[in-house]
């Protein structure tokens, strides 16, 4: 085990309020947590701002811990790692995800859901055996070799850091849920998350793939990232569509989202998929569920198998992130971090180049 | 096709309520509908007491059409058979649940769904080809003759009657999620549900059968029941069962129900499944499903398939609801309906005899 050092990263020292510049992301030094004999050290090279990065900055769920870093979805090669690193060496080019270390023995982690361990690591705003973690915004980050990801040689850090959050949140459902080519799937939402399902739909044969937003003008994008019917969010578009889909994916929802009516797009044993993580308790008619056999599932990341093979398949079949690029300066991600807010990313804003200043 | 027929039986006019005498059923003399070529006729001989019959007959939730027989759960013998009816004959015992038709060739009926058909027609307080359907509080009901169900020689009618409604909206889900030896099972609340799914957890060999009520005069019974485990229904005592079973039947609930603590009850990848119909929506934090890979899911009475099986299955292991039973008289059924109000029935009440007057 290796001593601590100093990192530096962007940080917010308090919850950040919108247009309020002193809670802003400032530029933070910081005491890393020591390397430890399965770590290794990732120098970030590109990293994603996800809406995740959003409810903690504002503290929207209430959990945050300041001063908080975030950064949950970055790439970058290995620059130092612990004496027991066995499958890793300077100089690969990993992927990390919102997972950053797990126990490696229980239940979950033996059976490929370590995302799940009890006893996991956030990559940021948790803390790891007495160190509080500290995220991509960073220069640097240490992680447990198990959760450190090789990235296949096709994919860039920069299109390849979204799929360590978005990409495996999407993913995931697909493959548990065996949706494919006998599956109407509905995606609710064309954001971070959105635009990524649409594109797993398309890779995996979905039969259909329905997309629905509240936004007209990205009905385009949306055939052109792989729908193949879109749905304007209205009430009176979606009371066409009932008992039409087999599974939907929520990718975007709020205070506003109508769950009964969501529910009553999907047929009879169908599945509403929540991926995302409104602040707020959602409210659900139980008849809908009991008189039509539909279930409500989540899903959370994936485990670092699930990470390699969601890899290897985005490097198959194309699937890649549409990201805006921004500098790797305080004041490039704090613009960033306003694109995001704004609604206006096309759709994931990617911190890239390596340092913090 | 023969015409229809004078038959007589116990119907509320106007929504039911309690303590005002005008309001309880009274003797109502009907047409029947017609009986059809694929139709029974059914001689009620002992008719279970559902709690949706309360729901109902209060239309607590808001969709009772007066005047309005209840009775989705009875025995009797056929009595008279359309001319295209093949396999039962006049003089077979059958049972009749919630289901009393459906198309017979949609994806539903053909996949042993049919209960699930979007043209079946309700037991009662439906609509059968134009004609309102009545229920078993009547002499006689007039069913399709897939949905009659032959009832084993070792099942009584007065003990039989409420497996037709309880025991398969009880028995389904441990059919459809494999709840079995390897599972810890929960059951939320021990009344006209919650007694028959303890008994089928027991039968179905399962590694823990958990019974949460709020009545601590109930553990004996439980436990006699096939209960493993009785725990009070208070937060301080589910709070020590955090992550404690792979599935809950929800039994009983209400506006106080607080679906986060259930949901905590469960371990990760554990299902909440919905057996009754509170008349509110229900709140849940998404995170839960989320961070735990949960889910929420309803199931429905059962098919006509699901209804021979479950038959069966209770008839070798001798699963049988505790009854109360009451007289066919109006002011019998009328007490009975009270007593179930009470929540002080032992489990089901069940109305006995022939005839109405």
């Amino acid at each position: 085990m290796t001593t601590t050092e100093q990192f530096v990263g962007y940080a917010v020292l308090q919850p950040y309020v919108k247009g309020n510049k002193d809670t802003e992301l400032k530029v933070h030094t910081f005491e890393s947590r020591p390397l430890e004999s399965d770590d290794v050290e990732v120098e970030v090279a590109a990293c994603g701002i996800c809406g995740t990065d959003i409810h903690q900055l504002t503290n929207g769920w209430n959990r945050a811990n300041f001063p908080l870093i975030p950064g949950h979805e970055f790439i970058g090669h290995i620059v130092a790692v612990g004496d027991k690193v066995s499958l890793l060496k300077i100089g690969d080019r990993v992927g990390v995800s919102p997972v950053a270390a797990s126990c490696g023995t229980c239940k979950e982690c033996t059976s490929a859901f370590g995302q799940l361990c009890a006893n996991r690591t956030p990559t940021y705003n948790g803390v790891h055996k007495g160190y509080k973690t500290y995220g991509g915004y960073a220069n640097k980050v240490r992680v447990q070799e198990s959760w450190a990801i090789k990235v296949p040689d096709n994919i860039s850090s920069e299109e390849g850091a979204p799929l360590l959050c978005a990409g495996i949140t999407t993913y995931l459902p697909f493959k548990h849920h065996n949706l494919g080519p006998q599956q109407r799937v509905g995606i609710l939402g064309i954001g971070g998350l959105g635009h990524l399902a649409i594109q797993w739909a398309r890779a995996r044969g979905c039969k259909e793939v329905v997309v629905i937003s509240s936004s007209s003008n990205k009905k385009e994008e949306a055939i052109k990232l792989g729908a193949t019917q879109f749905v304007l969010n209205s009430s009176e578009e979606l009371a066409k569509r009932s008992k039409s889909l087999d599974a939907l994916l929520v990718c975007g929802s709020g205070p506003s989202t109508n769950w009964a009516q969501l529910l009553d797009l999907l047929d009879d044993h169908g599945k509403l998929i929540l991926l995302d993580l409104p602040e707020q308790p959602i409210a659900i008619p139980p008849g809908a569920l009991v008189y039509r056999h539909l279930s409500m599932v989540g899903s959370f990341v994936g485990s670092n198998v699930d990470l390699a093979e969601m890899l290897a398949f985005a490097s198959e079949t194309g699937v890649r992130p549409w990201v805006e690029k921004v500098g790797n300066s305080c004041e490039e991600v704090n613009n960033g971090i306003k694109q995001l807010m704004s609604g206006k990313a096309r759709y994931r804003v990617v911190i890239c180049g390596k340092g913090r200043q």
